[in-house]
């Protein structure tokens, strides 16, 4: 099933330009010592320099788009071909690693620039896309960048605020962008082919079998939630401990309830990952306590009941304790299934670099859950180091950045539409 | 038993005053809609600047002393003689009520007004002292005032962190202070006849026996721990529950494990009131999590034993899941007693007003527990509405601050030096 391979172009690929540029995005940070670069803030300004240079420099016009994309643009054999898409997206989360995101902006510029080099003009274009926000980190609502692209972008999100209180509307409007004209950051479904990403896989499989790159069959489900409880703060030394209405004693039970209920099914994850106590002193009951939750899982049955159940859980836990609970849905999102023809080119590419074609889903979320609304998405998975991600001790290999590289060059130089049906 | 009271010098003495004084102080916060004012701050500053001021006005002379304290003297019928010392702090927790503090200060200085008014000096000074800290939010150790006060402040204290990283050294360097001369603040024994304090009760005993102010007999100990827990932090999608170690799921078993051990003993009373994930985003399992533990009792082998109860389970909690565990004490302090001599002549100057004479202990710090180190101590407690303190709703009414206010003037008036043994 392996089809013919055209020879590539790979002479000029370098690994160690894609890693190199990868560590010039990781020194833009919010903090020293670290990486954090959120949505629409100077770093990410900074950033978006680098990257829309290096796409000039690769042969593609480049442009910032209306939410804050950079998008980069290689005209096929005539000029306004659809295009093949690549991309991922250039923030991170905090204390990031190096390679989440960026590392398949890089490459697929990287590619380009080979192409450019050799003089190759394909029968379609190629647009990279560095998305602007998939985190979601600073107005805890993901993959903004690549929504606004597919055209589903909710105007609502406009109205949401960051921890300091600004709005995502204020916020652009600073990055002298207007929130009003974000729709026009929107693709029609015949502008583009396909969209395909590199991403490392940021979990422990690829590893595991000795693999360096691997075929993307799904991305999970996800389900974010935002808890209140609010409680009675106090003084901590003088209200009988009978008598509190302790914020922080519920959320603790509801951390625990989610821990535990995702744990009974294979699969499922859910996760506290943001806690803070209001007011937040030493000797002071905490009144209200706001965290995240998040659920996921490869089947949308199984995190909808998780969802719900975890929902009347720590329902039960506020009535039991004479607690106020506000539970607030912020994003969710189906299982979104890669395109089989596309997996099929994939796989052919790494084939053709003898490597076994391993087909994984993909627990993180990716671009492609909002690019599925638009065209048909696929992905190539690249090992990284134990599994960690969202972490400093995030690690690649220089091989497989260079294996990553070939094999999504190879991929892009023999793609082929889908057939019509 | 009750002595015969003299009668008191009280034309002139204004609750509304007094109360107005409150509100002053209460506008002077870091943020606004809400009263926060830390040690070292601009608000601090301002709120000096209006205390030091009032001082003047009630015919005091008046200083910062060199850890930022507000100290005014109103001499005696001769310049130079032992003083009764009266305060209170000025510093407040995070989003705090007005009077937790405050309501004591202004008092004291309202007394002297009524006293100078008269033309009235007494056998004694007086001096009038607006602690610095007592609350202990910015560098996490409470009483820094008024351990300078009493000669027991702790040179180690200086390098302590603000949570940006400032030590306590340069704050004081950014206040114009200088550390290295702390010690200036502190007073000899025989300067200082007694201590002694007016305060809210921030518990709900007066309100529910229908009095206006009580004595208080002893202030309960306590001890700070600080914990850290250093799991892994990872992607909240990728990482299996079962390969997690996740700093806050340890974390929440902890909370309830202080609250269980807490709820199980009279008196007893525990707290975790801060509380804080990193990184901190939605999609990162956190890596790393930071509390603080309050534990109090009016019997300190409970509370040891508390503690050492408390950190035992946490550590079986902290080996069970894999994550390390690390508590440091940030603060002790023993049961701190009234003196029977003192409790005898505030209950006084309850009974010439014909309001029953109420003991009680405070559930809360004060600054006796540090002036103990110097003299004796003795508090009045005010009642305050349904016990709520360390909360904007904190309230007292102005019938009760005028009637904690005329006894604790004829407290001044009637007060006789501790008869030497």
């Amino acid at each position: 099933m392996i089809r013919p391979q055209k020879q590539i172009a790979e002479a000029g690929l370098s690994a160690k330009r894609v890693l190199e540029r990868c560590e010039a995005l990781a020194r833009l940070s919010e903090l020293p010592g670290g990486l954090t670069r959120v949505y629409l803030s100077p770093e990410q300004r900074a950033a978006n320099d680098l990257v829309l240079g290096w796409m000039r420099e690769a042969g593609m016009s480049a442009r910032l788009d209306a939410i804050g994309n950079c998008v980069g643009r290689y005209e096929g054999e005539q000029p306004g071909l659809p295009c093949l898409m690549l991309g991922s997206h250039l923030d991170t989360v905090r204390d990031a690693g190096k390679y989440d995101g960026m590392l398949g902006v890089v490459t697929a510029i990287e590619c380009v620039h080979v192409l450019n080099s050799a003089g190759k003009r394909l029968p379609f274009a190629i647009e990279v896309v560095g998305f602007a926000d998939e985190e979601g980190v600073r107005f805890g609502s993901t993959l903004l960048g690549s929504r606004a692209v597919a055209g589903t972008f909710r105007q609502e999100t406009l109205d949401a605020v960051d921890r300091d209180g600004v709005s995502l509307r204020e916020a652009l409007r600073g990055f002298g962008l207007d929130g009003a004209r974000v729709g026009e950051a929107a693709y029609r479904r015949g502008e583009v082919l396909a969209y395909g990403e590199l991403h490392i896989e940021q979990g422990p499989v690829l590893e595991a079998e000795g693999l360096a790159v691997g075929v993307v069959t799904a991305i999970n489900g996800a389900t974010r939630l935002a808890v209140e409880i609010g409680g009675t703060a106090g003084h901590a030394g003088t209200v009988p401990m009978n008598l509190r209405q302790d914020a922080l004693a519920a959320a603790a039970e509801c951390v625990l309830a989610v821990e535990r209920r995702c744990s009974s099914v294979a699969e499922l994850v859910g996760t506290v990952g943001k806690l803070e106590t209001l007011p937040g002193a030493v000797n002071v009951i905490p009144g209200k306590v706001r965290f995240t939750i998040d659920l996921r899982s490869p089947r949308d049955a199984e995190r909808i009941s998780a969802v719900s159940e975890v929902t009347a859980v720590m329902q039960a836990i506020a009535d039991r304790r004479g607690v106020a609970l506000t539970v607030t849905k912020t994003h969710e999102g189906g299982v979104a299934s890669c395109a089989p023809w596309l997996m099929e080119q994939i796989g052919a590419a790494i084939a053709a670099e003898r490597i076994a074609v391993r087909n994984l889903p993909s627990g993180a979320g990716h671009d492609g859950m909002a690019m599925i609304g638009l065209c048909d998405i696929g992905m190539l998975f690249v090992r990284c180091a134990k599994g960690i991600s969202h972490n400093p001790a995030e690690a690649i290999s220089a091989a497989d950045a260079e294996i990553g590289a070939r094999i999504f060059l190879r991929f892009i130089e023999n793609f082929q539409p889908k057939a019509r049906a």
